[in-house]
């Protein structure tokens, strides 16, 4: 079981967005300082779909499904013929370039089972695999699982205020020395910054030439701030046809309960993900595959309204943060998380996300998560309340101010 | 990417239960003969959950999941601890044996979900993995995919008339020569055979002896015919703390457009399958997950009711199948499927299942699926509309003359 034990262990899971709850408390062994502070505690480890409300009109389309009974439960693996033609044209529209909807589009279980089944389509042992540092965990984790090689990238997000900031020539370099497959988000998670026309049009190009496998999680690309544009790699004819396209309606749009997600292109790599999703969950839920009709067919301004409010808790949530002297944030462009990096403090960077979870009822993910040079940054999914995800972000700097070293 | 093709060849789907409409049609090469037979088509491959429907209520708790909102929507990765502690109260009563419900179970997506992540927990490349021949497909595939080493174990449940017949002295030198993981499914899936007290007992002694990990596969261990009785693995105290029971409502209770599956047992197997969900799927669909509670808390008569139809399908279509000469079939004693073994015919067992869809408008799994002993065999779900499904079977037998060598 050796194997399996080192495998497992690199699949941590113990400071994941949602899982603190299975933290032991070990206050003990933290030197925490001063009382805790007041307030409505925040959870900003994922976005509250309490505050954030799923699209208008999905639990009915979810109840029509129920009745259709058989059909809809028993869909073909790779999901429900209907939904996926549905899906076809509404994203093509979207991505702007063309999709067929049978042989290149499969509905997952999540944009989660998308990334899974894309990398174990794409990685074997030894495969050399790119990702982006920082980006989001899964990508690492992912890679590990199918004993691919990491071939890390960097994102100077922090020196730049166009475009997401990647190390274009370390990717070509990474390209040139044998990797096969290239996974990354955009808009990145966690840095919330949008890669520009150039570096896509970049990555795309060098993936033609080096025969590159890109895998492109989307997933926020709807959540775009006032102004800012957004380049579809699909969308650019470079004659790679080794592209995968993930996104999924659980972030923006608040269906994360419902737990579906989609992957199109390469119909050869999506065949392969179906055969394996018939082993790994059969298919994303009947009855839930109905839910992805409403999207992209909100109701009129509703998705304006959602970004101007998620652009206005934003804005104060930065105004807060960058009171901190020594702080260094870029402002998001895209979605709906925040990742500063905070001055020097007393303790470490998972410790404070502890601290700060125990005395200020504040819960962020550790940037260790998402690239190991990210130890003094926080994430925060600020898709909150707006009222209490500003009393946490001032709490925030409280507790910095308290442990500045 | 040639490990990785070969890889995919494995796991082909073409003959798997509802993908046949993405089969080329292919008349051309098939020797058919005769006309086409009319009636209602009928889909043996799975379960029909618009003749059995859903437990009643389950809508209902599934929409005051959705209206719990975020608590709901997002559970740890094993699932709500709620949800999960009701569970583990039903479960530890139905299988014998007590249950916590924090450490030592998971929720998962269908219980294909839950044997998913259960083998990835304990295969590694190179594990011998005893499998019985017959047994549900996915076994085979899932040691394929993680790279195991195959140990078949026949069970021969044609020549006896109590118990599955497995052949436990192939089991024991399966185990004697370095087995440690042993999956199969009790009541038998495709056979409906369900391991005599004697059988799960041996099978639970040897599995200490040699210390081999346990998974049962127990997703029909609820519909079991007049007169038949149950032995739980897990009930029974043999020291082996490696065992992994899989169940779900899928099937017998047709729950299966909500996708969710149980499976408990070993805290450390346990610990590493959700490592593995998060990043799988995260989480089984949180909304999905409140229609558990409604699972072993069903109407009064409900099940008894249910099992009493299907026990009637049952007979009425053996008495139509044991018209044939040289077709040999057991009688299921749990569950709801039928595995006849198909006298001598003209066309091969997958050509005569394409030939019985296209002439017949029946389709059946084909044996192979199973074993590939099970050439001359096919499985029928007979949880369908009674009258349907023997006017199919009929037209079955049919065509089993028509093409008889």
């Amino acid at each position: 079981m050796d194997l399996l034990a080192e495998k497992f262990r690199k699949l941590g899971t113990d400071n994941a967005p949602g899982q603190e709850v299975r933290q032991a408390t070990g206050h003990n062994s933290l030197a925490l300082k001063g009382d805790t502070l007041a307030g409505t505690p925040v959870d900003f480890s994922h976005g509250d779909v309490d505050a954030f409300t799923p699209i208008p009109g999905a639990f009915d389309v979810f109840s029509e499904g129920v009745q259709r009974g058989g059909v809809q439960a028993y869909t073909e693996y790779r999901g429900s013929l209907e939904v996926r033609q549905n899906l076809a044209k509404k994203l093509a529209d979207f991505t702007g370039a063309a999709i067929a909807g049978d042989e290149d589009l499969i509905i997952t279980s999540g944009t989660q089972g998308a990334l899974f089944l894309a990398a174990a389509a794409t990685i074997a042992r030894g495969t050399k695999v790119a990702i982006v540092q920082p980006d989001y965990f899964a990508n690492r984790k992912l890679v590990d699982f199918f004993e691919g090689e990491l071939v890390p990238v960097p994102m100077n997000y922090l020196d730049t205020d166009h475009g997401a900031g990647i190390d274009l020539n370390a990717l070509e370099d990474a390209f040139k020395t044998g990797t096969k497959v290239f996974i990354f988000s955009n808009p990145n998670n966690p840095a919330g910054v949008v890669y520009s026309h150039m570096e896509i049009h970049s990555i795309a190009q060098l993936a033609a030439k080096y025969s590159v496998t890109v895998i492109v999680d989307q997933l926020y690309s709807r959540l775009l701030y006032e102004g800012q544009d957004y380049t579809h790699l699909r969308a650019l004819d470079t004659g790679n046809a080794n592209i995968i396209t993930i996104i999924g309606p659980s972030k923006t749009e608040s269906m994360s309960g419902y737990r579906v997600g989609i992957a199109f292109g390469s119909p050869e790599i999506i065949s392969r993900m179906e055969k394996l999703q018939a082993i790994v969950s059969l298919r994303a839920a009947g009855y839930n595959q109905a839910v992805l009709k409403t999207w992209f067919a909100e109701p009129e301004g509703w998705m304006a309204e959602r970004t101007q409010k998620h652009q206005a808790i934003r804005d104060a949530i930065l105004a807060v943060l960058r009171q901190v002297d020594g702080l260094r944030v870029r402002t998001p462009q895209a979605g709906s998380y925040l990742f500063p990096e905070l001055p020097k403090l007393s303790l470490s960077g998972p410790e404070f996300v502890r601290a700060l979870r125990l005395q200020a009822g504040v819960t962020v993910t550790p940037g260790t998560e998402f690239s190991p040079h990210s130890e003094s940054s926080i994430r925060f999914n600020f898709s909150q309340d707006h009222q209490n995800a500003v009393q946490a972000a001032e709490r925030t700097v409280a507790m910095i101010e308290r442990y500045r070293e």
